[in-house]
């Protein structure tokens, strides 16, 4: 019989909710070592958290996040905040002796990312930050072929992040737009990609980038005629040098109209071509030179076969999954590596993609070539 | 705070995991009027069925079914054993005053199926068939679509299902192959076929059917020398008419190679085109006469896209959900109905569906046309 | 340096503009060893069969076929009439002594078929039928792939051909809706199935179909009141039982919105999976149960590759070719074969098509099986 | 009854075979005002260029292009050679005061290019620089949307052309490789998709670019042992800033494994996104924000369907047409501007192009922004 692992989340909203569906969904897709029990949830608004206390099933909740990171019934800090809070909830964690679980990206800024990770190593805590995408299928396939040689050697990388949230000038201003609290959209969406590139690629060495902001301001409430200044970009790009030697391309966009969340991933090695493409998420693309001439082309992978790791725990006979998935694989390979670890993607995986983001911002800013 | 609602499950197989996730999940991803409460799960091994109790998170466990319906400690009985199984079941459940939830499909055989309705008729309990592919974004969409008119009156109607499950001559002999407990593939995946074809376009009245069985022996056991005659079909098709006037065509395989489970539809009316494949199942694709002649095509809807009822209970910005967020709004609206119904489809409809898979099954033994 | 064969094209519709098209384009996509010349084009009404001989580069024009046929300026006889009028024309150009070409389908009625076969079997003459899909680069390599095993034993042929060209209840009578000129959608689109289905899986033995008129009277004109009845059927479908014991499943259908002109074949055998899509006509899919377990699913081949011999003769570089580019295949493959022959496919092959078309309509005028 | 025109081209490569076949098939597709006549080709090697005469179908063959410009035999001189020869080509046939067709990208080198657009606007004749793409039905159709103001003002723009041609490193050193005859693969593929850029967005304003040589030697000589240094990039890629106040993402490649020649354009606009994908040349995507948000996703749009002008001149019920379309419609729109003109896209639009692809040279060489 299981052990209870006591979660504690900060956050209720769309990833307090998604972290939930995943603890909640793990244990019944496949039997883990120890079981999750949602033990308390945090949040500023009591209305808020209450409601979402008995909605998502926790056992307790508060407007206190420093209630929460200190309470002897909770194993494990999930931070489900805003960006800009990160960090600071990650080191009280830490300090409190508790596991933590940060979402992506580790924080607004590389000097709070460093103080995050000091904080982990130095209470010797396992921790975790959320790439949750590495844990689909289709995206874990990729990568373990590619570690296998099957498209040989890489040379080029190409990654793009599409989507519409911001779109609409009419949009009131909110945290996402805050650069302090928020953070950009490199770091938003750019993370998960370059999480991706590393994790597939290696090493990011340098970078040039461009951003923009479409909508420089925008109205500071709903239906308020007060405009406040938008801080963050609505869409950046950039050329990237890997350490490796292989070259990329990198874009990120919050203003495609009819592209809900819409992310590629294309892979050039010297045997083959790998592609992802999460609009249709249970597939994956995979062409090599090997293969019969006469077959030329990309073969469709179906990963949620059962023959494939991730999506064997789920169907009996290989049918889709969600981008739920991605928590309930996520968050399950925590539990069944506890409490010795290791604990994937770990801190210092949000750190080295942070001084990535931190590179393009400076690039952005200034123009040109930037050195991780 | 929401009441609990006493859920036993009859089967721990592929099915009975499946409804133990969307019991669990469903709360989470939106509240509910009731909770669910994994009350007590049965099957015959009863080491199987402990450690499906533990794995899933059910209360308690039996190696006995008939305890189970009578439970006490029982509100629902979800009925996910093998099709030879469901009508006696659904009966004793009735007769215990308990509601029921019937995988498809309801029954091998029109009598059972006959029986079922009536015991639960009689019993005036609340009674519910699992097709549940109804419950997937898209499909209820497509249905939507169709009710309000966007493609005008039907004219044509096509569905196929094709897997690979029996391809392999080597795979010995189980249930499935068993026509008295596993029942014809054409009652397998047709009826959920027929079923969506009902629901959109109306009665059908007649079909005209052949029937294959490719690998008509199979190991007895596996491993064994012994062969035993397989008694159902591998591959079925059928011409239907419907009776408010449409035409159709239907098919169903299981020995179609590197076809894990694929299922189209698609509907031709007056004024449009609808489609619906479950290999990429977020997508819609719908085209209409009255739309723009140079933009003339079929678009895709993204169906997971949160402007769409079932989808908006998912992910903020419109992620995919996969099959099992068919069972999550399914069980997850019986929750919501609880306990003034209606529950949908209803038993009255796993009837009708029979109905149709009859007629097929006697078409195909023997010839030409056969009326529902 | 290539000898001139001179071409005599009856008839100046879409497909005689099709016809020439391929003529005047094979030599320049390959050398052939005879150089068609456009020698003579006729049709009924002088001025449009006096433009079309101008505008396609035809030497001379005639209002009477009976002339070009007996020309002795033409070496072969093309017949691009409505299907009502090919056999006579057949039977009269062998007669003469000219090779024959004939769209598709070879007759309306199978007497008029067989008479065509027995008139150019007499003379001694070549004679093609225009099948003319067969010779896209993608269905070719299916055929290809077929035959050489790669998908094992085939179990089961499906395929399905959607137009919305009699949609439009508005559309006036004309030819094509004239049974003894036009022939059934079963002829004119089913034939084009039922060739790919032969070519690959061997003969049709026995079908089932069912046909439908959805507008049974159209205007006699444009712009008229007066109404005629339709004598064809708008959709059918057909089961299929081959002699090599495969089964299948076939439909035609020209009231599907949206859909301009789509068909679909796909063959599932006992180790793999083959499927086209003409709607993207440069790619085959092919999943093979010998491929790697981990890469399930099926590869989108890229037909327009240069390791295709027909698409090799096209672009350096592997660009797509469109429907233009199966007559220029066909035309030149007889071309290249003139005058030893044989020619593929012969008109032994439109009638055997004849024979499967005309079953179809018998079963779907009096119900069940028919043998072919 | 149209004149001829009679057209000498230089080269008889992969070129001069797709302009052969342009001018071969123009007048069959659709009636132009004049007539083609292949009056002359020219190349170095007299085997070579006799054949090539004799299977295009040209009247005459030089080895000595400087005779097929002067020659009183031909109006327009089209040009097929390598891009590095471009410039003098285009100088001397315009100083004969020919109408000149330049295959892209204009010339190598920006000094070149001005000097052929200086010798063309002296000569005033009329002349038109190879960008055949923009003459698929469906780029057609993309420029016309974006111009229609479908997708409102552009924000974002992306392109990107894929590859294998340069991939395996055992491809011996031909002029591809060599800098001053071939030029750069920024110039190569990337002259089509600045052109597309600048047509449908506007002049492009400032980039930063990388190149990437991933086989710096190659053989000298098929089979043999010397080595010899590629001169060229084989991967670029850059980021765009354009006049009007869009960003841009640009990348060539010509080492990705399974890649034939795919190129993607994507445009985001205020109120739309619309997107090209030549792997699926006959389709266009579009989304746009006014329509029916439960409608929420790209729509394919047929561009094959005759409703569009390009696809009209083709198949009567809208089949999809292949590369050759391009050269058959561009080169056809020559024809029927005779001679009055104006061509397009005229050879002003040729060095506009040239002046992008030397700011990204000049960037990928010195690092950071370059203005065009």
């Amino acid at each position: 019989m299981p052990r209870d692992l006591r979660v504690g989340v900060v956050g209720y909203g769309a990833m307090g909710k998604a972290h939930a569906y995943g603890y909640t969904a793990a244990p019944v897709i496949r039997p883990r070592s120890v079981r999750p029990r949602l033990a308390m949830i945090s949040g500023r608004h009591e209305p808020g958290v209450s409601a979402a206390a008995s909605a998502l099933g926790f056992g307790a909740w508060t407007t206190d996040w420093r209630a929460l990171v200190t309470s002897p019934d909770v194993d494990v800090v999930d931070i489900c905040t805003p960006p800009g809070t990160h960090a600071e909830i990650v080191a009280a964690a830490a300090a409190a002796g508790k596991a933590v679980i940060c979402e992506k990206p580790l924080s607004v800024g590389l000097a709070d990312a460093e103080a995050a990770v000091a904080a982990v190593a130095s209470a010797s805590v396992l921790a975790a930050v959320g790439f949750n995408y590495r844990y689909l299928p289709a995206v874990a396939l990729m990568r373990e072929l590619i570690a296998a040689g099957e498209i040989g050697e890489v040379l080029l990388w190409r990654g793009s992040w599409l989507s519409d949230e911001f779109l609409d000038p009419a949009i009131p201003f909110d945290w996402r737009f805050d650069a302090v609290l928020g953070g950009s959209t490199i770091a938003d969406l750019g993370s998960h990609l370059i999480d991706l590139a590393e994790w597939t690629v290696g090493p990011v060495a340098a970078v040039a980038a461009q951003s923009r902001t479409f909508t420089p301001h925008r109205p500071a409430d709903a239906g308020g005629a007060a405009l406040r200044a938008v801080e963050v970009d609505d869409a950046s790009s950039a050329l990237v040098r890997f350490a490796g030697g292989a070259s990329g391309v990198l874009e990120v966009a919050r203003t495609c109209a009819r592209r809900p969340c819409d992310f590629t991933v294309e892979v050039n090695g010297t045997a083959g071509t790998i592609r992802f493409d999460y609009a249709r998420l249970n597939e994956l693309q995979l062409g090599r030179t090997a293969d019969e001439e006469h077959l030329y082309g990309l073969r469709t992978i179906r990963a949620e076969h059962p023959s494939h790791p991730y999506a064997a725990d789920w169907w009996a006979i290989g049918q889709g999954v969600g981008y739920g998935a991605s928590f309930v694989n996520f968050l399950g390979s925590l539990l069944d590596t506890w409490p010795d670890g290791p604990w994937e993607p770990d801190l210092a995986t949000g750190l080295r993609v942070q001084r990535v983001c931190d590179a393009m911002e400076r690039s952005a800013a200034g123009g040109g070539w930037v050195d991780v």
